[in-house]
């Protein structure tokens, strides 16, 4: 028991760090700061292939990836899968639209991966705003992150080649490449499981 | 003399009120803080057709507009036109990659008409972040909302009829159907001109 227990507070403390680290790229934080962020952050192991975001449903939480790989994906009328993201550490992921507007998801959010998240709630950010303002630094310099980057999503898409895009989307996710399934990257990608392979052999004999 | 001076007093008041009315739904400032952040702001009148951002070039402004209409588009390789921002009364635009990152513009901002705006510049709001920090949290929450709204209209191209994505469009900038030519708003919807007509007189029938 008492082993147990060391080992769950060392890995708490290496997630702490991690987000911790992440968050001091952007601002920086006192002790106490510190202290009161980690207390509203709340520890979630995922098994690969669990959801952890279901359309339908009222959304509580954005998760802050400490360990795995996640995608966000829509199912059209007909079944069909678009993926729109992948998380991998460092990353955030859930349905802003939900959690925000509190309006039902559209999305699945689902583990790639065994994974390890944080949590944090609508409530708990929005106090946390309140209580320390800096957050919102952090937070206005990540969503203006992700609107460039989908923004130049699109662009890409209009502009570039299945090559370039590939390229582009293995510096947006380094070494995603080897965790995710070929067919997801494609579909991600929005071109055919086949075109990608072909592009992927390509670039292993002239990369 | 006098009497222009008073006059353009007058404008410059009324675009002030704009924009503080707008900026205070957000957060609430205080008399220094209404005239510090007034003080970084440019007026600028652009005629019908001006353009305010073209690619290739570095970008230091964001523009708040006061009144009119403008468009953000793209040119690919076959000189097709991509609009992918309107932006009317109360909106910003501009080229965020650009602005944020110091890198060239990708894209065209052109006025549909002829606009009031207000510009900041980069260096300008980096030190209103530092001095009057409960900027970034109007900035946070309107950049969640392009964000939000951007993926959404991603999700609409999969998921809904031309006459949804319309009704939609109408909500999004409201009466500015009347404002934008046919075909610039196809374009942006990503039908063809002549669809959007047939859409467009089926609602007068039958709204």
């Amino acid at each position: 028991m008492f082993k147990y227990d060391t080992f769950r507070k060392v890995i708490v403390f290496l997630m702490h760090d991690a987000i911790l680290a992440h968050v001091q790229n952007y601002i920086s934080l006192s002790k106490e700061e510190r202290e009161a962020f980690l207390a509203v952050l709340t520890l979630l192991e995922v098994p690969k292939k669990q959801r952890i975001v279901e359309p339908g449903s009222y959304i509580q939480n954005e998760y802050f990836v400490v360990k795995g790989c996640l995608k966000g994906y829509y199912l059209d009328d007909n079944g069909d899968k678009h993926i729109i993201q992948f998380a991998i550490e460092n990353w955030w992921i859930g349905d802003f639209d939900a959690f925000y507007n509190h309006v039902p998801s559209k999305l699945h959010v689902e583990a790639i991966e065994d994974a390890t998240l944080l949590a944090i709630s609508y409530d708990d950010l929005e106090r946390l705003f309140l209580t320390i303002p800096k957050f919102e630094r952090y937070f206005r310099i990540l969503v203006t992150g992700a609107f460039i980057s989908l923004r130049g999503r699109i662009l890409s898409t209009l502009q570039k080649s299945t090559k370039e895009r590939y390229l582009e989307f293995c510096r947006t996710y380094p070494n995603i490449e080897q965790r995710v399934a070929n067919y997801d990257i494609a579909n991600y990608l929005g071109v055919s499981a086949e075109s990608l392979s072909r592009i992927r052999r390509q670039m292993v004999i002239s990369p």
